[in-house]
């Protein structure tokens, strides 16, 4: 696990002003990502405050040497798969040097500022070339709700508190936030129907979950011990995991969720790095009694001291009611990581355990993590029960599940006495009608 | 579809030998791969005979020109991806250019013969970065039978006759054939155990499955007709899809398979063109009296009439004990293309309908094609009985699943009258054990 450090002192500050007190990029956050300025190619940056410190630029000014000047390398191009595969050492190096380059009183000021873009001018892109996408289903309360909506008689499965389950998704439509996405068509059976017909998902829902970014992978054969997995996360983002849920009920089975879902997924851009995040780890929240113990493969001690996220993690929405009003986004649930059954190392040393390969750029989905309650839904068809109970905003609409025009906010940040609060930046996307 | 023209003359002649009568290579054939010579790098090439032509070299020595320059420069690098991205005009100038080259009597004979490299002095790579693997379960034999092994009260779900199953599958594990497969390890539930247990693959399998490799794509929220599918086809390949059976049955609910299935593929080397195969295809089968008509969005006139495949496709296992004794390999299963209920354009009009975009180098699996009765079994469990009815060798050895150090070899072929055979190359992996 990352240590705390003098980048985490929540007393410092940066000579850039928006940084102090910015609810997602503070020093103490320091996450790297891909963008393009006005009239520029795609390239690695770093997130501080409203701006953006171009890579590219930082070393022609000569501002890295050593470890952080290889890590600043491989995070300038137009992907951050080198980036992630150097792993914790050099990622680390470049932190601290960024740190001292974006403090207060940094003798480099003039030149760090030369290098910054406003965020507002630029274009953010998806921050690795993903090779495969992983989706779990480690929280608990989502998968009990809506094991019960698809399987009133058996909503959590024997294996749930055994196997971290998980599947693999789509990863060329994965796209970064701010693109819209198009309501699919699909194939359907209606309940009154005598077949199946084909059109515009009528049940069209998001899933709030983390995403996780391989770092450095392993040799197909080799599985990564738990012990070690921690090692191989290169950072984290949100995921807004959209859901066709007509689609998805008639589809589903025997071979699991495909069309439902692949035919978009929406990230934040920011990699958060395990760094920035050390302040925010806590215990495994502990395994309700009577539920049996992981097995020895997924069973490592520092893991169960400090594997588990504090953070929370929210959905909001917005209408073109609200809009019209001026009135602020919808919460439609406010949720914490805590809700993660099993922990990210959990997820990696299961996922390798037979030996399957991860590669640097990997994307692992959490699964939705909803709380145990109506105000900490992860997707809106908990939220409204099935679509039975619909969700009233202020401007007077309803809604049972997402309509076109709508948008779908989500967050995450980290708190705890004693740090800076540091947030991932949001993951938003607009719906358009079926085309 | 591919049109016949003059590469298919049945009486055409390589005056490469060994390509005469060859039983995957004529000239008819002309497959594309990534291959490297003995102290060279990977490069793209073709299959004639015994023979691999070097498409680098062939540029070099001037033997291209026009569209069949363009398609040669692009499938001469260390992947095909661009080659695939090109589409079919470029592919058939080449094809056409090849055939000339190849053929008795080209005058450019001995500039080609330089460019010819003997494919046992070469290492095959896999010939294109594949973005998405996605695999399909159209083999309704296969789909029954395994289905009544899992669910014996509810074999063929409901929705099988209307949709075209799919879920995602991995593409980093994907191997080229002959890359050794490691035995998984991994968390299963006996039937008489309290618990889960957690060890290598009791019950190991091979499946047996047509690859297709897709050359042009399509943009985020814009399907693919079906009746223009046929032409975002790149080539086919043989496919492995190792299975882990104890595996499988323990996770695969309620989201599908997962470690069961990602641990290793095997495909062929060769991409076999959808110009090689215009003589193999065939009207779809037409369904049983009784099956329901397909949607709209996957009906097409000319994809009933020529949708489907004549391809025979074939499993055979080697063992020590078979090895030992100087004999040939136990054919596990003959079977048929036929047997897909649906065609490769259903496939990808089925697949993009919601918008999902399919890229150069994704590789669909068609799922395993059995045929209906034992001797044309595509997996050990039907073929076994779920491992009731042990397999005898010639050797004397008998088989319920796979042993270590068993090989499993798949092969197909398109023959038809009036026609020059072609076949795909083998499909070939050996298991090592459990690291």
């Amino acid at each position: 696990m990352a240590q705390l450090d003098q980048t985490h002192d929540p007393k410092l500050e940066s000579w850039v002003q928006s940084a102090n007190g910015h609810a997602d990029f503070p020093i103490q956050n320091l996450p790297f990502g891909v963008f393009s300025p006005r009239n520029g190619g795609a390239r690695g940056g770093v997130a501080i405050g409203d701006r953006i410190l171009d890579l590219s630029a930082a070393l022609a000014a000569g501002l890295f040497a050593g470890e952080a000047a290889k890590a600043a390398e491989a995070a300038s191009g137009a992907t951050l798969n080198a980036f992630l595969a150097l792993g914790a050492g050099p990622r680390q190096a470049l932190r601290l040097r960024l740190s001292e380059l974006l403090a207060k009183g940094s003798p480099d000021q003039a030149k760090v500022e030369a290098c910054l873009h406003a965020v507002e001018a630029c274009t953010l892109h998806l921050p690795a070339r993903i090779g495969d996408y992983t989706d779990f289903y480690v929280g608990i309360h989502h998968a009990t709700s809506v094991g019960k909506l698809f399987r009133p008689d058996n909503p959590l499965m024997p294996n749930y508190k055994h196997v971290p389950i998980g599947y693999h998704g789509r990863a060329s439509s994965i796209n970064v936030t701010g693109t819209p996405v198009r309501r699919p068509r699909g194939q359907t059976k209606p309940p009154d129907a005598a077949g199946p017909v084909f059109g515009p998902c009528q049940r069209l829902d998001y899933e709030l979950e983390l995403g996780v970014w391989i770092g450095t992978g392993n040799a197909q054969g080799e599985p990564i011990d738990i012990g070690e997995a921690a090692d191989h996360v290169g950072g984290f983002c949100l995921l807004n995991d959209w859901s066709a849920r007509d689609i998805q009920a008639w589809e589903y089975q025997p071979l699991g969720p495909f069309l439902a879902k692949n035919f978009a997924s929406t990230i934040s851009a920011w990699v958060i790095t395990p760094e920035a995040l050390a302040p925010f780890r806590m215990a495994q929240p502990g395994r309700p009694e009577g539920d049996p113990a992981p097995l020895p493969y997924l069973t490592d001690a520092a893991d169960q001291k400090e594997g588990a996220l504090d953070i929370e993690i929210e959905v909001l929405l917005m209408t073109s009611g609200l809009r019209a009003k001026g009135l602020a986004p919808h919460r439609l649930g406010l949720s914490h990581a805590r809700h993660m059954y099993w922990t990210v190392a959990q997820m990696i040393a299961h996922h390798t355990s037979n030996g399957c390969n991860l590669q640097p750029g990997d994307l692992l989905g959490s699964g939705t993590i909803s709380g145990p309650d109506l105000t900490s839904c992860g997707s809106i068809l908990e939220a409204t029960e099935g679509g039975k109970n619909p969700i009233v905003l202020a401007s007077g609409e309803e809604r049972r599940f997402l309509e076109d025009g709508d948008e779908v906010i989500m967050r995450a940040r980290g708190r705890r006495e004693g740090f800076a609060p540091i947030g991932f930046g949001e993951c938003r996307a607009r719906i358009l009608p079926a085309g």
